[in-house]
């Protein structure tokens, strides 16, 4: 029978599968809807997947009783092994021609494989955020990705629930805004339909749903393009927060996680990055404050953008612990966007 | 037929009902669960309402179908007036023999009543937080009360969640607490009964429950007592925050509303307000702080604590709603605790 290997990205606002064959061509590749378990649900995620992968079965022509090799799911929200073997286990018991095999990562595990064959660091900024250092020998520091009421620095979620507090604030004359609002304002009306604040709670409560919420950070980012000072001032705010990640886990990273030039090499994830232009002033100025008690200094950061989908690197993690050898070339997959190296800065 | 006053006190947590007749006599008191429709929903705070009042009139003898005179809900919620509307239509419409007529207030306006005929600040810190200014001619000036996504600083989810915060942030080596984490891991633990950050996701998302998570400061209350230093930063952080909602809303407060000795009267609400002493260091020095931009100096302050239950409040305003003269005597509503005047402090 054919090697087929299957990967999952697996996103809280949409997911996507990949299918490989054994030469290592994609031979299908399929969209679908959210799949973090702690957001949608343990059995509705395990729905999501098995009709994800039939209908990439479909496209590539291939049965839907026929099982894959492997399966790698790379998901938001799979940070626990202990609610990481409940996924696999449900899928093995309700779905049991969906694949012979499973491995459960979490996204940033994903994003790293398919940029980096011995480890990285992962830097998502999407709906959420999140961040992982991977290190050759395969330990495993995490900062972050505990979503919205614990977290999510420098995500959309984040940057559109601070325009809104920022607003609410100095209306309230609780907190004085740092720039004019005005723009701030009539995006926020703008994207969630509303005339005042009160209509905006069903928004933060009855109605709450994360993804359209984040939904503004689009807004903002048009923006801080047009120069609007506030949308300015959050993206850079989220750039500080971003590179608090960076701050982080760096000190945790073996020196023979970066060899080649470029030092520590850091996979941007997530929409958020679309504007690195306006993340960029406070990402900088926050990976050059001074260091405080026990930190230290971050020396050299590449920072690099997924030219494919993670969903690869899920299949590639499926090969990996299938011991099989998938043909594969890491430079067709990511570019440096942003390089940094203690006061020497390139980059766009 | 005999005059029939009631009154209810909603909170996000529990509630309060109660009657007084025309002598301006308690006749019953009755408790019940949360009613702040944007968390509970519209139709079940109105049928808890009902049943509430059912309650009490079974309680002081009063047929069940027999019309209160009038009935005034002084609700955490009941901020605008086409949602306070919509809550009062329905309950004409679905209970007909429930009241002849309503008042739908804010609980904030409701605890001003049963202190001060002629207006006040209400400062409500119990498991949200929220402030209000009345000014005797009747204008009103508001800051927070937004919910715990858009505020709630100082209430006890707000301290509840900074614990959380705090801790998660240290060992993710994001943010470095500024003391010793122990204490407040080992509350964390024990109040949500987990041993671990990951089982703590479920009480922020899936089974989230504001009351219950907000349950976390009365082990932190502890402790403050007990001298913890993170505890205490918390607490000190809490009174801070309070501190600015009076800082935010005192330049509105007309002269004439403080005529007597003790300058503004901010009538204290909700309870985290017994955890003062903890409160204090910090509520002091934001009061203290130099003024930023247009701000101008809170000169002289009182903290009111109430002794019954605002509830009767409610009733006041419903007595004054239908033009009828209840005899009340305020002193017996309240108690100063802490008075402040410009670098004069009194109080415990």
């Amino acid at each position: 029978m054919n090697v087929i290997l299957g990967g999952i990205e697996g996103g809280a606002t949409h997911s996507k599968v990949v299918l490989y064959n054994g030469k290592g061509e994609k031979m299908a590749e399929v969209s679908g809807p959210a799949t973090n378990h702690w957001v949608s649900g343990m059995s509705a995620v395990q729905e999501i997947i098995y009709n994800m992968v039939n209908e990439a079965k479909k496209e590539a022509n291939i049965p839907q009783d026929e099982p894959l090799s492997a399966l790698g799911l790379s998901l938001s929200g799979c940070e626990e092994e202990e609610t990481n073997r409940q996924l696999q286990e449900g899928l093995e018991r309700k779905y049991p021609n969906l694949s012979k095999s499973y491995v459960v990562t979490s996204d940033t595990v994903g994003s790293i494989a398919v940029a980096r064959e011995f480890g990285g660091m992962a830097l998502i900024a999407g709906t959420g955020s999140n961040c992982l250092l991977l290190n050759p020998d395969g330990s495993v520091h995490r900062s972050g990705g505990w979503g919205h009421i614990l977290g999510d620095e420098g995500g959309a979620w984040w940057i559109s629930h601070k325009a809104m507090k920022v607003y609410f604030d100095d209306e309230d004359n609780y907190v004085r805004a740092p720039f004019n609002t005005d723009f701030v304002w009539e995006a926020i009306k703008r994207h969630f339909k509303v005339e005042n604040r009160f209509e905006l709670l069903q928004h933060c409560y009855s109605k709450f749903n994360k993804s359209y919420f984040a939904g503004l950070c689009k807004l903002l980012a048009g923006g801080a393009k047009t120069g609007d000072p506030l949308c300015l001032w959050l993206f850079s705010e989220a750039g500080r927060a971003l590179a608090s990640y960076v701050r982080a886990l760096a000190p945790y990273a073996q020196p023979h996680l970066f060899p080649e030039s470029g030092g520590l090499p850091v996979i941007c994830v997530g929409s958020v990055w679309l504007s690195w232009e306006y993340l960029k002033p406070g990402f900088i100025s926050r990976l050059q404050e001074p260091c405080v008690g026990k930190e230290r200094p971050v020396e050299e950061v590449s920072l690099l953008t997924l030219t494919t989908t993670m969903a690869t690197g899920a299949v590639y993690l499926a090969a990996k612990a299938t011991n099989y050898d998938l043909p594969r070339d890491y430079s067709k997959n990511y570019k440096v966007f942003f390089h940094y190296k203690s006061n020497v800065i390139n980059g766009e």
